[in-house]
């Protein structure tokens, strides 16, 4: 399909393309649950957990999409992208495994574990200043300099259709799904889960769930257009970014309702789903159980799918240990 | 079967027996993989997480079948016990689950997220000095004012029985290990691991793993005789009690070696899995991972199954934040 804008909008029919290419690199992540949580919520929450994901986040999924679909032409240069972590993560990994390299401009500021880990997985970085306007520019020299293929973190029709494989697996572990929450960032999961589910089960609500902190998505969706915050300040470091207009096509046409949480509901539903439910989890996955502890009249008595979306954390630089 | 002392020691029936008495009541929990784990030693682990299970810990398996079968006239007056911390949520949650009292007496240095979880389970507390002389006697107390039946943490053939469920399951989930590798405190977990790998695969090597802190089963186990210590000081709270008849009676026939690790690497054990495995577990699951990182020999090449018991942490006071 293309929009008025001439802009390639990816397909179901990419989504299931995007899944036979990338099945055999990443994992089929557990549906989990808890009876603690669906008492405490009054809902029947199924976690779908790509903090077990390869590479620790569900961005292996939209990252190994657009590197086994390169052509052999583009193999030598690599590619590139600019990330505030888990992206740079899983297009290194997707590179990896295709043996060819990848660029990634990361902010300084960016945890120590994740810049460690980029590296860890033979990416090559160079550091911006943690702002968009930056990144922007010194990914730009960087592209110049090697001619790497670019590998958008969100807005790229190959990442959104890998990003959709994500529900499509969670409607077939957890079936009859009244809702799904996902956090929104730059909005790859959330196009993704809507471009997904507006084709296979139309009439489950798609809900969006940021930080108060970085609320660019939500304001964006009351006043119909992209507003972009530069430099927000928020716990959940994968949820800065703004939209563009590739996710924002999907936000605006599926998206039920796009909800918000403050930083001390964040890091409480983050320490929660660590505690009850023993796993591992990234602030930046904690607005959707956030969201829906806020406003149980939408969520209590229905059937929740939730994504966990990633569990690269810095162990030294535990949220609620800061408090 | 007894033994010269008249002492009853549970069967493998009593372990079939258990699984069929208590699976109403836990999880079949399941069994993780890690990649990166697995190139780090050299072997295939197989990762038993019963940091997944109902009150968070493998304990509730010998605690709900001692609950399960207890008969009518004992139900009035309920159960009692003293444990470092998970054999009491799991007594509180599978006498509840029953609808009958539990008493449970703590170490007052027990930390603060388990005594909150005892009486979440409706566990009914009473606090001792953190010894093995004052627990006893203050239990003794409480006893004789409940007329409550007594379910030992792990000296306790039900209780023993119960816990041999976890590797029954295991090895339905993970065939053919060459060997199992289970924390050792009190030895309740390893002596049901004995009871039933000795039953269905006699082969598969136990190793039991255990802090040098409290290193009381590895100088038994060399001196072919219990040596208890009062009060041994480890970040492993779950593992700081003695050997009991019972427990030496599987241990001393069944184990294949005891092996110890220190405080450091049981702190770097723990926040490994954490990072890499995403999972929430306790200081006390760490000796087997410790271990087999320690003794490559031991493990390299074969097939490991490792038990992670418990996954129930003080997430204000993680170990690697106080070093």
């Amino acid at each position: 399909m293309k929009d008025a804008t001439d802009m390639y909008i990816p397909t179901f029919q990419d989504v299931l393309d995007a899944h036979a290419r990338v099945k055999p690199y990443i994992h089929r992540t557990p549906v989990l649950t808890s009876a603690y949580l669906n008492e405490l919520t009054g809902a029947e929450l199924f976690f779908k957990c790509e903090n077990f994901q390869k590479a620790g986040a569900f961005k292996v999924r939209g990252a190994s999409n657009a590197v086994f679909g390169l052509r052999d032409d583009q193999l030598e240069a690599g590619v590139a992208t600019h990330s505030s972590g888990n992206h740079a993560l899983s297009l290194s990994y997707a590179a990896g495994r295709r043996g060819i390299p990848c660029h990634v401009v990361m902010p300084r500021t960016a945890p120590e574990a994740k810049k460690a880990a980029v590296r860890g997985y033979g990416g090559i970085i160079t550091e911006c200043e943690p702002s968009t306007t930056s990144r922007e520019a010194v990914f730009a020299e960087v592209q110049a300099a090697t001619g790497a293929e670019f590998v958008h973190p969100y807005n790229d029709p190959r990442v959104i259709a890998g990003q959709g494989t994500c529900s499509l697996e969670l409607m077939e572990q957890a079936n009859d799904l009244d809702a799904v929450v996902a956090p929104i960032g730059g909005g790859g999961m959330v196009s993704g889960t809507c471009l997904t589910l507006s084709n296979i089960a139309p009439d489950t609500e798609i809900y969006a769930a940021e930080p108060l902190n970085a609320d660019d998505a939500a304001r964006s969706f009351r006043a119909g257009h992209i507003i972009a915050d530069d430099a927000p300040d928020t716990i959940a470091d994968g949820l800065k970014v703004p939209l563009k207009e590739r996710t924002w096509h999907f936000v605006s046409n599926y998206v039920t309702d796009v909800l918000t949480a403050t930083e001390d509901e964040i890091v409480d539903a983050m320490k929660l789903t660590w505690q009850r439910m023993k796993i591992v989890m990234e602030a930046s996955c904690a607005p959707p159980l956030a969201t829906i502890l806020k406003n149980p009249e939408l969520f209590a008595g229905k059937r929740v799918g939730v994504i966990i979306t990633g569990g690269n954390v810095d162990m030294n630089n535990l949220p609620w240990t800061l408090k």
